[in-house]
């Protein structure tokens, strides 16, 4: 059986949404999703509020309300029946969100067991035969194909294949109609 | 360069020690380290007494004070001079560990980056040439070879090479006098 492993932030979570809302919350800034095209939010704020980015999300409460991105349920769960599938995250990044990503998890893709869950840094440890994820910098040394999963960053990447939302991750990993 | 893979508990953390004196302590038990060998301390409590041994392990500073398996530190920061390597702990069996896991690693182990920690459940996810691990049951899936670490439990198995402590692991992978 293959194996898929899976990112979360941008993936599965939508951590995007929050972050932004966020920073224009507490900075009264209006900053949008599509001018972040290309970008980290981090390259487009003022230097001196990049530190406060940094700590929102050592806050160990940030992870734990993020939306699930549409669709991502549904095709995980029937990719399930055909691969074998890992949840794959670069959390030793942010320690601080190690419970609050793992109880997200256990709320959001309960079908999910843990022992297929991997909280990682630098993921070329992965032994899987793809990784769906919106950091190419993980394909670098990653012995699978990694899939390129669309974010307002990336959008300007290419060399991998690409899938913009789980509609396109379920044409390219079930057959039609599945 | 070959990639080896580390195991925290039995292996650089001195888990059983801990385990056993907080039984024998709470129970007024006087269980010995001999008295476990080819046995888990489940298989040789009392039935009533297991729920309480999954408790230890809940606290979640449990992990935060184990001692340090001697020669670890000493003959893993030589490995890292020829080797790329992973601590991974199947910390997926037990969240409540995450965080005493993390900071001890950072405590003891400082020199080990935190992008070459990985918390996992199934071990067949590393992509690693060797996994130095004291339960063989991770080597079955594993894609390269497995190195048992002799741990009380694991007395009577076989299938593997096997080290005993940290001399042997350095006798294995290092050439004499290093």
């Amino acid at each position: 059986m293959q194996r898929i492993a899976i990112d979360m932030d941008e993936v599965i979570a939508d951590f995007l949404t929050k972050y932004v809302a966020s920073y224009n919350e507490e900075f009264q800034a209006t900053i949008t999703k599509e001018q972040l095209m290309g970008l980290h939010l981090s390259e487009i704020v003022a230097e001196a509020h990049r530190s406060r980015l940094q700590e929102f999300m050592r806050d160990e409460t940030f992870f734990s309300d993020l939306a699930v991105m549409p669709g991502s349920q549904e095709v995980i769960r029937k990719l399930m029946d055909r691969y074998e599938v890992f949840i794959t995250t670069a959390a030793m990044e942010v320690p601080a969100s190690f419970g609050a990503k793992y109880e997200w998890l256990g709320k959001h893709f309960p079908f999910i067991p843990h022992t297929h869950i991997v909280f990682c840094g630098d993921k070329s440890i992965l032994n899987a035969d793809f990784l769906i994820d919106d950091n190419a910098r993980h394909f670098k040394h990653f012995r699978g194909e990694g899939i390129l999963f669309t974010a307002p960053h990336n959008v300007h990447i290419t060399g991998y294949r690409r899938v913009k939302n789980w509609e396109e991750v379920r044409q390219m990993f079930l057959a039609p109609g599945v």
